[in-house]
């Protein structure tokens, strides 16, 4: 048991909570977050929680931030401390998806642009193979006029669900991105590959000058994700290893 | 009271000068200045006055670099230490502008072209979202013909802060910028995303080959900057406590 | 003699292990590679031999790491260890081309885009001018049809050794790269400027707007290759002395 | 006097050669230079000698490196130590030009385009005004035809020279760029802001879409560069401080 969390579910094993505090440092270590964004895992033994930090900058999290919330991102843990103001963009993945068990939003400068112009984002690479599924854009002026641009309640997480649909992966236009995963680290390392992802293309696209890249399929994509899957945690080992609290 | 300002106004609490000397060394580790650029900030009793550090690099700036000047940039320290070249840009926007607290003038690269070419710098995600107000180019061509660029007076500066206007960013041609706000904090803040937002505009222009870009448009733009305005502190707090003197 | 290396053909100098090891953490500190990529050497007296370190992130390579195999690449090391799934790349370029000693494979994002577009890639200075000769692209699409994109079979790897032929570099579409030298030094040193070359030759691209490049021709190249495999020790010795284990 | 350096000339006094040596450091921190590059100043009270390191990357550079040469690049030290390939470059532009008492070589990336594709590099910002005189281009293979593409010998450095002319600046198609200047550290200062510069260009040429970009005109660099050799030691003076030995 980990008495790091405040509790009103189950509890967590420390080593756990340990690490998805060190998924927060590792997204602002790898430029996927800066002073801004968030991570978060279901919770192992309740499926209608989740955990996240409190609201405060990912580089600086440590495990006594993480706190749970059910699924209508009601704050669980008996605590006085801020919770992240979009924090429904995650509870409202795990509504909707129950085989996701992670979720990182961030606002990584490679990435906003494939939501602000009628290009589509591809899979570059075999790291970024999730990509290759398809990557929906939500503009939240579509449903709800104009706004501050923050999913910062239920409707409006409930539509970003909906636009996701059955992919990983979608674009904030005017804002950032999401990405999700089977496993906490699975949710980082397609997080931090999605921003390298764009890297690529915004070279490969001025590089080509219009002309077709010939990204990974999606049956390229959907082999090349599965090794991911198992290969990827050898990112995760180094970067964890990086982690000091 | 702070024994550290060579005051001739009022004192100033000692938390608000190393306030801006850490801004300072904050726009320095965020890459919005390098040698050169500065930040002050108004008065907090005397709105007739400014404080701003001597003419040092900004990464070397301690809490008893900052001095005080009137709105005419006439130094009012008792102090034999230089001045900036350009504090004419800060006393000229405060005396135009009683809403601006604090001004930061930076020659960030991702910026400048924007000053350089007809393309408007628009606001590419909420963290930027000041920007959807409009960023009006000071060239200084126009009223002073060939000079050496530096707004080194005080006709200059009522020139530039004439065409910034209401705005709270204006460019310089062949120069750099200036960003503002309603307090410190907000002012560096706006100075920081600024600067991605510029790096996120060459993405998406250039992605998108000319074709138009869904940024915010004015009214989310206000509604996005009333939140960065509260939200934003999160920001500042992980930049903050990264000074060290 | 070398301890730290499991043997089962020749031994190896201990400095010979530790410069292969340093190999990994150079590459990743010059950005060529990050959590994935791997650098091997021909085994310096059985030429049927190469060594490279078990499957680990290059940066956190030591010599203890470091295993043997034969050219099929089948681990002859007495060790439960895993191997890199993807050492069929250097086995089979090094039965195919006896003059090569030493194999980088990598992802930097910058190389990538030209396996992804028909722009061939040009050497636009002298430092990486072994690419001048010519720089093919394997697509394992061709003969494979729909992969997890990674050459992790012997016959995966005669294909893509067949399509290098005698150049001593050759592209990945969708995956990366693979540079080859007649020295592990000269094989880093030719893997780290193959990537700031692709930086030189986007912004290349971009700025001339099409226009024909005058890049090093062929002659060029060849003359100075030859200096850069004496010169180039220069930067080795600069890296090699900032590798900390 | 100063017994750190091998003298056949004049002695030189340690501030001098440590600053040179300095140099050398800051150059490479600024990522002007990396493993290869050099810089040179003329003799202070001999002015048919100049100084310049031993054969060494910039960034391990003591003072103790610093050796002595004629306007041949004769080695006139009394030391068995290499000697820069390249020093023609500096013994040919202080032959050609009194008035340049330091000279900076190197190869940074986002400069190598502007030698390569049709497109003069113009000044876009004060602090590279130097720039806004112009910039000429060498091509080697002009009068030397398939070269190695190093300036290797006195023939080579005097064509490099009579191509630079009067200018400050001379770029070199296929292999990188040389910045003058009146004191060594304007000839630093200018060097890395002619990095910063293309930089800019780059982004500025993309943005504007092949639109002419409103650079600095010949007299407003001529104003800004006055400036810049008094101003300019603010970023002096901050590098320098960041050397540690």
């Amino acid at each position: 048991m980990d008495s790091s969390v405040q509790k009103s579910g189950a509890p967590v094993a420390a080593g756990l909570v340990e690490d998805l505090a060190a998924a927060s440092r590792i997204l602002a270590a790898q430029s996927v977050v800066d002073a801004f964004g968030h991570v978060s895992m279901r919770h192992p033994s309740a499926p209608d929680r989740y955990l996240m930090a409190r609201s405060i900058a990912p580089a600086l999290v440590i495990p006594d931030d993480i706190m749970e919330y059910d699924l209508d991102s009601t704050l669980l843990s008996a605590s006085g401390r801020d919770s992240f103001l979009e924090r429904f963009i995650h509870g409202e993945i795990y509504k909707a998806r129950p085989d996701i068990m992670s979720v990182v939003h961030s606002h990584s400068p490679s990435v906003i642009p494939f939501g602000l112009v009628a290009v589509p984002m591809l899979a570059m690479f075999h790291n970024a193979a999730f990509i290759a599924a398809g990557v929906p854009v939500f503009d939240i002026r579509e449903k709800f006029g104009a706004t501050d641009m923050l999913v910062g309640n239920g409707p409006k997480g409930v539509a970003l669900a909906a636009v996701m649909g059955r992919k990983d992966i979608v674009l904030m236009r005017g804002h950032g991105s999401v990405a999700c995963g089977p496993t906490l680290q699975s949710a980082v390392f397609r997080a931090v590959y999605t921003e390298v992802n764009a890297r690529i293309q915004h070279w490969a696209a001025a590089l080509g000058g219009g002309a077709p890249i010939t990204a990974l399929d999606v049956e390229e994509g959907r082999l090349a994700d599965q090794v991911n899957q198992t290969a990827g945690m050898r990112a995760w080992n180094l970067w964890r290893s990086q982690v000091k609290w």
